[in-house]
């Protein structure tokens, strides 16, 4: 395709969008819950077709070479797509967020004001590999109201257009809108970059995917980008932490699920207690395999089996087996530490001193700030939002762990008897 | 300057606020009015000093040929001072919004999850001609708990540069954090290109002033940008409308003060009354100018004094006693209209017919849709704010009116008594 045309393509993608969010925006929940529900029916009847297509997308992947670990994120099979159609439908069981009363005030004057929640509108994900993406997104999208324009990775594309094309059919004929959801059905890359410039359709842009993903959005984008570069979360042993406590805690961080954003990557010891917590630590590690890249401190206490660590290592993101371990000499010192190295993730403290703990998490300019709990919960199942969308490193509009409310916009309602200012001119 | 000592001189600053946006956001509401009040006081006691800085800029612009209006917005006299002075004073005595529980939520494993406000951190305020920005912003950003670097217009450098010098040094005589107000002391152009690639310790950026300068923030920045294009603002006048007060909330709404943007632009009115409506409202206008532009309709019914609408006159922002005029068939050709020419701002519908007021308050896609009262109270202090950094005209964060909240973030603060996901590596 041209630039022109792929130009064309996305605005005309984009239009129809915008339409269908003035639309959705006046559905209600029982609505969209019937939307959703036929949409799960339809992605469970179309399975063998959605698997066939992933099979060619599992072939191609093959044919070029793609890891292991890429071709399993991209595999569906009858029990991953079972999941994607249950995950449909427990979106239909959440609350609707559209329609809140956040505020309401009446001024002297007798003007009622009503602060309302209300969709965003149109919302653009951009994502790679994996084709659940596809349905997970546009799902939590639909149920606050929104319009999505999707752009998966080229190497999942078939699997993508099967996915999409099972939404649309099942939801359209239970009354969804037209152009609701929306694939863009090629692959290529100009197709990024003219969304990113459409900021007249597109009110948001969530880029899902690797740093270099997240780079060229953020670089090319006219309207908001709410995303997720790092998660170099920390753990921080105070002196008068239960080290026994903390070691658990650092564990289950670190080597619960290494390969995901709320992972520990650093751990932070009290100067106070670093002798007698740092071989504990190590003692109930057991044989889990970890490489530690210590300080001088640590290398001092633990041997030199320890690696050094490198200035590099304060603020690398692992995702491996791999901790980095500093001792400090107070908590101001990891505070400090944490605010000039981490990525403003997940952060925790584990003190059995509760006023420490209180300005630890009002110090740590984090999203999420814990005390006495492993980062692995940093996760917005885990947090009681019955979805997630994504986590956010951002501090604008939505940050932490997002779900249906981060999806939302408010409106103000105004309500008067036909007061006016009064007239100057 | 050149541009690699603009970079330094910028990022430096940068650093600096990041830092002090640390120690600003663990300040109580006391301390921060104390330092309110000094700064205050301390554009009091600079008066003249600041008058005589005015000056210079007054000259300089008269030099360069500026406008009346244009040299009447830079001018500073003892009023205008003084009521920047006491409009420091006044957001010492507005609540402070950090610290306010937004959520709380216990989970079945005993973490307790708590969404807590926060500032938001470093915002850069870039900005055209009016000195009284410099305050007006500085103070509440530093109310939310936030640094400023403010970036003001050339032509008010001297003003400014005197301006902010009070601020801090009223404010750090009563324990402002070093960096916490910061203004770029030069007017290389550059600079703007420099914060808006400042993503590393800029959180946010509020552009003031024309469609120029917005367009080059929006397009440079990496970070979130709140900003304000356009208000094209409409009145619709249904068929159920009481005319008499439909031609009160047009006139208001338009006339009251043209310059500004929550003024209205287009006037639309339902055919079933445009008849009786249209002279009624040339009446009760009188001897007050107004330029009308209308469509067919409007002209057959007003003669060919109304000059013929273009086009391109429904999207038009006037700001000036100009006023489109079109006839629509039904509320839905006016909600239709509105999405498509209008700017999100403020839109009216006028009628006794409450049904059809909840359905184009709920179908217009506007920050601020009002019923019966005129769209010149679209602001943050008709709304009780108490005071308004700007109004916004994008969907995410910040919509419409924006006051201390708006500067606000929030934080996840966790707490538990030692729970892991369970060790799995």
């Amino acid at each position: 395709m041209t630039e022109e045309e792929i130009h064309e393509a996305v605005y005309a993608m984009g239009r129809g969008a915008r339409k269908a969010a003035h639309a959705l925006a006046v559905l209600d929940a029982e609505a969209k819950n019937a939307m959703l529900r036929a949409m799960a029916a339809e992605l469970r009847k179309r399975g063998p077709e959605i698997l066939a297509e992933n099979a060619k997308d599992l072939a191609a992947g093959g044919e070029r070479g793609l890891s292991g670990a890429l071709l399993d994120r991209l595999r569906l099979d009858e029990a991953r797509l079972e999941a994607v159609a249950a995950g449909v439908e427990q979106v239909a069981t959440l609350a609707d967020p559209v329609g809140e009363v956040l505020d309401e005030r009446t001024r002297p004057n007798g003007i009622r004001i009503e602060q309302v929640r209300v969709p965003i509108g149109v919302i653009g994900i951009i994502y790679e590999s994996r084709p659940n993406v596809t349905s997970d997104a546009a799902v939590l999208c639909l149920k606050s109201g929104n319009a999505t324009i999707l752009r998966g990775g080229s190497e999942a594309i078939h699997s993508n257009r099967a996915i999409a094309a099972a939404l649309q059919a099942g939801g359209e004929a239970a009354g969804l809108p037209e152009h609701s959801i929306q694939l863009i059905p090629f692959t290529d890359r100009a197709s990024v970059q003219v969304m990113a410039g459409m900021d007249k359709y597109l009110d948001l842009i969530i880029p899902r995917g690797g740093k270099g993903l997240i780079e060229t959005v953020v670089s090319l984008a006219r309207m908001p980008v709410i995303k997720h570069y790092d998660g170099v979360c920390h753990v921080f042993v105070d002196e008068e932490a239960d080290l026994s406590m903390a070691a658990e805690i650092a564990i289950d961080s670190k080597t619960q699920k290494p390969s995901v954003c709320n992972a520990l990557e650093t751990l932070l010891v009290h100067e106070g207690v670093a002798a007698e917590f740092l071989p504990l630590f190590v003692e109930k590690l057991g044989a889990r395999p970890l490489e530690l890249r210590g300080c001088g401190k640590t290398r001092a206490i633990l041997g030199k089996g320890v690696l050094p660590a490198t200035e590099e290592d304060w603020s690398t993101e692992y995702l491996d087996y791999i901790l980095a371990v500093k001792v400090v000499g107070s908590m101001e010192e990891a505070v400090e530490h944490i605010n000039t190295y981490g990525s403003q993730h997940t952060d925790c403290i584990v003190t059995a001193n509760g006023g420490r703990a209180e300005r630890f998490l009002r110090e740590v300019d984090s999203a999420c700030v814990f005390h006495n709990v492993s980062t692995r919960f940093s996760d917005g199942e885990e947090f009681g939002f019955g979805a997630e969308i994504g986590i956010s490193t951002d501090k604008l509009h939505a940050r932490g762990p997002m779900a249906l409310r981060e999806l939302t916009s408010y409106q103000y309602r105004v309500r008067g008897e036909g007061q006016v200012k009064g007239v100057v001119g």
